[in-house]
């Protein structure tokens, strides 16, 4: 399944492991670029010590990714000495990280929300472009993966290869987002539900019995961990006690000390009540936890199947083609 | 183009217009439905007279939508009495009025917008559903169209066909939707666009030069014409001057007959700023003010194009094969 992605990073497969902050670790992005997508570790805020000790896990070539508006340089500096196959920047403007990232030889991927966002992500000199829809787990902004994956694609004119993220937990929507002229797939929650995922068990467990109706989005989390995320941002998790309990009430959890601990201990306890596991729509989807390696088949051998009975009806010949 | 919702309506192309309220009249929906297509006229909150005349003008065969919440038993009796090729509900418990829709032969298509709400379309015996996404235009829910599609073709599991919505303007978004496992789509925006729809030139010129990053959601419109929806419904509309101006004062507008009466003129002779075109997200996918039947051909050519090309990168030839 050959696409401008693919070809860019010398991929199998066409698909991107998203860098969950502190879930997508050394032995989770080793699993994925070796089952031939791109795995990306999730450098999120700048931990320079668990990213060092991240990627001396990494058996395989892998990526880096940042949240954007929490870097600085000398962390940027630090990752780029790892010699990573991508550095990703999300969440902020790239513009003031871009000429470090070329001058290290590292293609620049960024991850955008909006059309305005990705017209600004190109002028920096962006490799490769993920468009995010708002269905996606953690954070992101409020476009739906549909038509934003589809005008990003207009507005890269071939220049750059699009990647779709949002919603997208299986090679259906992998398949879907070939249709609309992306070049891959970056997956998160799927991810987040495998193996190697750095989750407690408990909340891998709670998010398998969700449908996609059981998340929320908002501020919660992030006044959990005393983070001040810039506006137009909110995290998307399931929807749990937790979140029913705090509902309107971010501003009292950021100053309710024992209230935060207790998050804390039930997100590293995996106790998912009294926690806030970090999935997004696509959570419906998601009904096992498995390796990596067993994902990544999966999903290519469930595209392949798709685009094969999509060809299928363009004959006339059967009613039944559409599944897959 | 064959899919079990082509087989259920006789269609040449697996494309379903919107029932937009007001907008969908009879010669928009007898366009679409002689270029292949299901039309829908838009019914609405049952303005009974509203719908004769524009069944009058339908000259082939078309179905009628309402908002479900607002149909009364009088309403559906006058409705059924057109005959209409199909009967869609949307926003509300099609229990009440499934009887009378199977007594009549009518084949019910449900629009939903939760997995939940599917269950209980299912449970009415709906012949069709409607996957909504919340980038659509006009009201919706939350969920974003990509997880939601394929989520409710499992919970479908074959017994009925699936058809997406929201976020969908072309033909990569039709052959995108059939990866999904739908067996189509349903189109409002880019039918809002069609010369045939009753919208005033100035709105759609309006909504011709936006991105898809410029609509808003929420209650002003319906402030603006003092509807009371339910809660966890809102409508998206392009953000304008009237959006800017009266956002987060609802209540207010409500109370300001001057106000209304401006936002009525404006809506009438398509004084974009001072109005709400109501379009969705897909409307940066829009770039002209096309016939319904130059709509219809188009997406069926470009689906097929992309569906085509889709087969194309099961081989290893071309990293260029994903354009389309």
């Amino acid at each position: 399944m050959r696409t401008p992605l693919s070809d860019l990073f010398g991929l199998d497969a066409p698909v991107v492991l998203a860098p969950m902050a502190g879930v997508a670790g050394g032995a989770l992005a080793a699993a994925v670029s070796r089952a031939g997508g791109l795995g990306l570790v999730g450098g999120g805020y700048g931990d320079a010590d668990w990213l060092d000790a991240q990627m001396a896990l990494a058996d395989a070539p892998v990526g880096i990714g940042f949240i954007t508006w929490a870097l600085n340089a000398d962390t940027l500096a630090q990752s780029l000495a790892h010699g990573p196959r991508a550095l990703m920047l999300s969440f902020g403007d790239p513009m003031p990280f871009a000429p470090a990232i070329r001058d290290a030889g590292v293609p620049l991927i960024c991850q955008v929300q909006t059309v305005a966002h990705a017209a600004r992500a190109l002028d920096a000199g962006a490799a490769a472009l993920v468009a995010q829809g708002g269905e996606a787990g953690g954070h992101g902004a409020s476009r739906g993966t549909f038509s934003l994956v589809a005008e990003i694609v207009d507005l890269a004119a071939g220049r750059v290869p699009v990647v779709a993220a949002g919603g997208i937990a299986d090679g259906r929507g992998l398949a879907a987002a070939l249709m609309l002229g992306a070049s891959g797939a970056m997956l998160g929650s799927r991810f987040w539900a495998a193996r190697e995922a750095l989750v407690a068990d408990g909340l891998v467990d709670a998010a398998l019995s969700a449908t996609g109706d059981a998340t929320v989005k908002g501020a919660l989390p992030d006044a959990a961990r005393g983070l001040a995320w810039p506006d137009g941002y909110a995290i998307r998790t399931l929807s749990t006690a937790f979140t029913d309990r705090w509902d309107g009430r971010a501003d009292l959890l950021r100053g309710d000390d024992a209230a935060r601990a207790d998050w804390a201990r039930a997100m590293a306890d995996g106790d998912a009540a009294r926690a806030t596991p970090v999935v997004g729509e696509a959570v419906g989807l998601i009904h096992a936890r498995l390796p990596a390696a067993r994902i990544m088949g999966d999903l290519v051998s469930q595209a392949r199947g798709c685009l094969a009975r999509g060809a299928g009806l363009l004959s006339h010949e059967g009613a039944d083609a559409a599944a897959c």
